[in-house]
């Protein structure tokens, strides 16, 4: 089932596993607090963009039971992301296409759900890693495949009117993000700010958009990484459900 | 100098005192944390957009030394404020005026620095108090003579290329401003979230943006108001000046 370079990483969540690459982009925090911040019923259809090794779609699925479809635009990542789906015997399709065209093959407002954690760097700043500037972890981690406009088009063409994405960008992003949102019809409905200590400012925003939707954001109170302890809080224990194993 | 139903209220820093009239509205504690937040230098123009009292130009002016003019479009508030300009000795011209054509008057980019405390509800919803919907109630605290829009266009027109406005908003709304303030070339730039209490949500946001400047917002850290014996935080007593009288 693993190739070379491959390993199993255990989700800690119903025996749920996930097969990353060491030399490519692995999942990170922000995608398990995404996955832990998508509210979807199990009677709703879910797609997970640029959903890398799946991971997104793995949690989110297996919590809400809502039927998710994986859209990924790297080969070796719908490789291994089908892999793990066989895996835990999950029912996710794992589909290799570009975002901005996969409403062709999956129809416009096909979806009640759609996941999202978008590459980090607008493409025309920040460095690029060597490997990243023509491999897939620059894919993950840069604008190389798609800008935030056409991540928030693509989200927008895919769902359904009263739709919710579920997306997450660095704080420093989230001006840029809530005007993308806004030129797609996509209104931010709630937000929840991610710091790594309660006396840090926050480095990380989990925000829930409805399409169609009238203005009104709620915030929710901000999620703290580390206690003054520095070990996880009980929050972050409970979203990577390190007590239930 | 007071008029019937008007007292002076002590501003408490460098003995700054300020009208008001217990009819109509009266500045609040976003006016003081907006004013706190303000940055500018003695060698900067500065405007206060929709100015009432005039407590964020007096507060700002006192603190920073930069020359602020007022636009207010309501005649009583304009007195007030006058009156309160020539009590505390500031050269702080009062211009009773519209903002969305105030700049006739003063000029295209002829200003550093704006500072709007704007009004709060959409015109379209939300309970419109009986004194406010015909009084100067409504105009401070409902978009009744002018929407979010058209304080980010007012404050765009009037700003030069490179100019920061300081504004703040019900957190509930910071989506629908940062659309607002892209439509106008204003870049939200810094951004400082305020909550009741430590474990509360934010209810309010203080936004520093920029004219014509490239996305990228720094956070500060969450402003927060009462400690855990109920009192104000120290940093809120600073803001207050309340350790200095």
């Amino acid at each position: 089932m693993l190739k070379d370079g491959e390993r199993l990483e255990d989700l800690q969540y119903k025996g749920l596993r996930v097969i990353q690459n060491d030399e490519g982009f692995r999942f990170g925090t922000d995608s398990v607090l995404l996955a832990g911040f998508v509210r979807a019923t199990p009677r709703e259809k879910a797609v997970d963009l640029g959903s890398g090794t799946g991971v997104i779609a793995i949690l989110a699925s297996a919590r809400t039971g809502a039927h998710f479809t994986a859209v990924e635009i790297q080969p070796e990542q719908c490789s291994m992301a089908r892999r793990s789906m066989e895996l835990n015997g999950l029912d996710i399709p794992v589909i290799e296409a570009d975002m901005r065209t996969v409403h062709d093959k999956l129809g416009r407002g096909a979806f009640d759900v759609a996941a999202v954690n978008p590459p980090y760097y607008p493409a025309s700043g920040g460095a690029v890693s060597q490997k990243g500037a023509e491999g897939f972890v620059g894919a993950a981690t840069h604008d190389i495949y798609c800008t935030m406009d056409e991540v928030a088009e693509s989200a927008s063409r895919l769902l359904k009117y009263g739709g919710r994405l579920y997306i997450c960008c660095p704080a420093a992003r989230l001006a840029e993000l809530f005007n993308a949102l806004g030129r797609e019809d996509l209104e931010p409905k709630r937000l929840r700010m991610v710091a790594a200590r309660a006396d840090k400012a926050p480095y990380l925003a989990l925000i829930e958009a409805k399409k169609g939707a009238k203005p009104g954001l709620i915030w929710e109170k901000q999620l703290v990484i580390n206690g003054e302890d520095g070990a996880y809080t009980d929050e972050v224990k409970a979203i990577y459900h390190i007590d239930e194993e």
